[in-house]
């Protein structure tokens, strides 16, 4: 193992166990400390920013890769603000639940405990820097930090400012540590340090959350990839159908929760197709379309014959797959087939669809007549998200401060022993 | 991928599709099919494994294998009574929890729902089939199990008697699927297998737990290694204490849960080692003592000096390591280092010293004044167990049926869009 892994790890631990009994006030007081720090080195941040970006430029990033990077006043403040509604969040560690008193008299709950330490991948944005910090000091955990080469300077006077801000409050400096190595063979060491790290949240594309999973033996947070859909039943409501469409597909198209195939069903395709296609073009959005949408479409500058992949492809630009079906059983199979399972939606005002719609589709959110671009943390009431898991355990959809902890089992008896 | 492992794959899926969205009744009317058709293919089982019993024999299997291998009348009628118990249980699936209506209108809820597709890799113990199968119908799930060579014929009938069983009851027979194949390699490609199978639960030794860790690309729920932990404080109740440490040394030595290391406050030393010494030779158990407990304990027969890896080691028999400290904070350190995390124990009648072990140690299961013993899904009031979970993600500790599911967000809208 690289040794400043290894350095980090064995802090990190250290760190956690302190973390984990520390009260909501304290945790609170760094965060504060966070914050403050943030202005106070506004100047010293903004100079290593610079430094990102005159190096981005000279190895050619795209001008989105450089918007992504950039820092400046507002962004900074932005991230003081979010740091705050994060102090006002509710404290999820001490919580107990399913408390019980057996017939033995042994008296049983679980208690809401930090995970530990959390080692986070992510690319080029650096305000998640101060974003997982700011979610890992309030759930109690500790967090080992991978950012990209590119904002390599940024993230370290961004993480300087967060070490700062918890010596400030009374929280060991090692709370939240980055990795300075840039080798990239050490995210493989990362992804396989079980003795120090407990779980693992990549931030980035396809490609990154493939690779941790099947490179990692540590519990790893997949999620982000979203292939959703959206069924327009025969009963459709129009007039609701036509917005939902264009903002679940137009609002902003780059994210995971954007729409990517709309299936319709035939006996309504004829008349509200056109409708959507036109509303759409006012975004300019490209529809691929399946024989029968084509058909129905076939004179709309912007549709076009879809190729074997339109519906197996997150498409985070404004493209969008098209699909006429004969029912909802059709509806439901394709979904079946073809979804990632992250969001997906009904427009129907059939009751018995609407019903069968959210018990059949098996997907992390699952929406009747609504957009797919609420599945979002802030948008559910979790009031942050560090993640969305298109996985199966631990947590689905959405993923805030609970979702970053445990349970342990408290057991407290009078001399029990088991028979 | 093996061929037969992508059959049964596809197959599962399609199972799990039907699985979840079927009611409590139906799942319920499968468990008393499999119940029925156990006690009628009672003489086909116990001939099979009886094949078994004489293959293991010339292979030279140990007694103690040939008996966790044996299938007789009992234990046939145990596991049918078993299966009863889990129709009685309450069927997790449906469960809705965290609901809200937001300011917009959307009704949100969290919707308990299978997992999907359990892969389970055990090894000689034939009942794991019934009992696992049972598991995985009353929460939904499908399981394709891989079962030790050894059983190989006990637990095809078994499976066969499962799904004329599910059959009987209206469940695919493809709900729980043995796989035949006794091929090496499978397994790998089985902890690989994540287009099919969403979760894998090992049961078997600690080299199964790390095999499927490192090898797995689909969530492995690891546990069942305890390095279990009593710490008797200075103010413990000598009465209480010597039975505990009994019951949880003695009662059943070769399981995750029994103790492995005492630690006693240097204070109490004088006065209790001894008598815990005696009481634990009536159960001829070894101890291994660090020098200041050997230096109590100089003139029992079973009390040696502990080698080097004494306080880390799973003893799984009757020898327990014993070490004398001088406060609560230097148990607390030595239980942080060596510890598993499954089970340890204060015998203490100090309130503050309570409260700071069950805050400071984060282990799955934590007690006070009880015997580490407890810690298993009956004992806890789950009603079944299908694992006890030493990780921190997704269930910790004994995980039962509701372990077995996750959830989906269901909502419910009428128009809205993301603004």
């Amino acid at each position: 193992m690289f040794a400043e892994l290894e350095q980090l790890g064995k802090q990190a631990q250290r760190a956690a166990r302190r973390l984990r009994t520390l009260d909501t006030e304290t945790k609170n007081r760094a965060l504060e400390g966070i914050a403050q720090v943030l202005r106070e080195r506004q100047a010293d941040i903004l100079a290593a920013n610079a430094e990102d970006l005159t190096a981005g430029r000279a190895t050619g990033l795209s001008e989105a890769m450089l918007e992504r990077l950039l820092l400046n006043e507002a962004r900074l403040q932005s991230m003081a603000a979010d740091i705050r509604h994060i102090i006002a969040l509710p404290d999820p560690v001490g919580e107990t639940f399913d408390g019980q008193t057996l017939p033995n008299g042994l008296q049983i709950t679980k208690r809401r405990v930090p995970i530990g330490v959390i080692g986070v991948i992510y690319e080029s944005r650096p305000n998640v820097t101060v974003d997982i910090a700011s979610l890992c000091i309030k759930s109690g955990n500790a967090a080992i930090l991978r950012g990209g080469k590119e904002a390599a300077c940024s993230n370290a006077a961004l993480a300087e400012a967060v070490a700062a801000g918890c010596e400030r409050g009374g929280v060991p400096r090692e709370a939240i540590q980055l990795i300075r190595s840039q080798e990239r063979e050490l995210v493989k060491d990362m992804l396989t340090a079980d003795q120090y790290i407990n779980m693992i949240i990549p931030r980035g594309g396809a490609g990154l959350h493939d690779f941790a999973r099947r490179n990692a033996t540590i519990p790893v947070i997949t999620g982000g990839i979203g292939i959703c859909h959206i069924f327009i039943d025969e009963s459709a409501d129009i007039a609701k159908a036509i917005p939902i469409v264009f903002n679940a597909k137009v609002q902003r198209p780059t994210v995971c929760n954007a729409l990517d195939v709309l299936l319709v069903h035939a006996s309504i395709a004829p008349r509200i197709l056109p409708a959507i296609a036109a509303d759409l073009a006012r975004a300019q959005v490209e529809l691929r379309c399946d024989p029968r949408a084509h058909a129905i479409l076939r004179d709309h500058p912007l549709a076009k014959p879809a190729g074997p992949e339109d519906f197996d492809t997150e498409f985070l630009s404004l493209v969008l797959a098209v699909k006429v079906v004969d029912s909802l059983d059709e509806a439901l199979d394709h979904i079946e087939q073809h979804s990632t399972h992250h969001s997906d939606a009904i427009l129907t005002e059939n009751y018995s669809h609407a019903m069968r719609f959210t018990d059949e589709v098996d997907s992390a959110a699952v929406y009747v007549n609504a957009s797919t671009r609420f599945t979002d943390g802030s948008q559910f009431g979790l009031g942050a998200e560090v993640a969305i898991s298109t996985q199966r355990l631990h947590a689905r959809g959405p993923m805030a401060l609970r979702e970053l902890t445990t349970y342990k089992w408290v057991v407290l008896g009078d001399g029990q022993v088991r028979p």
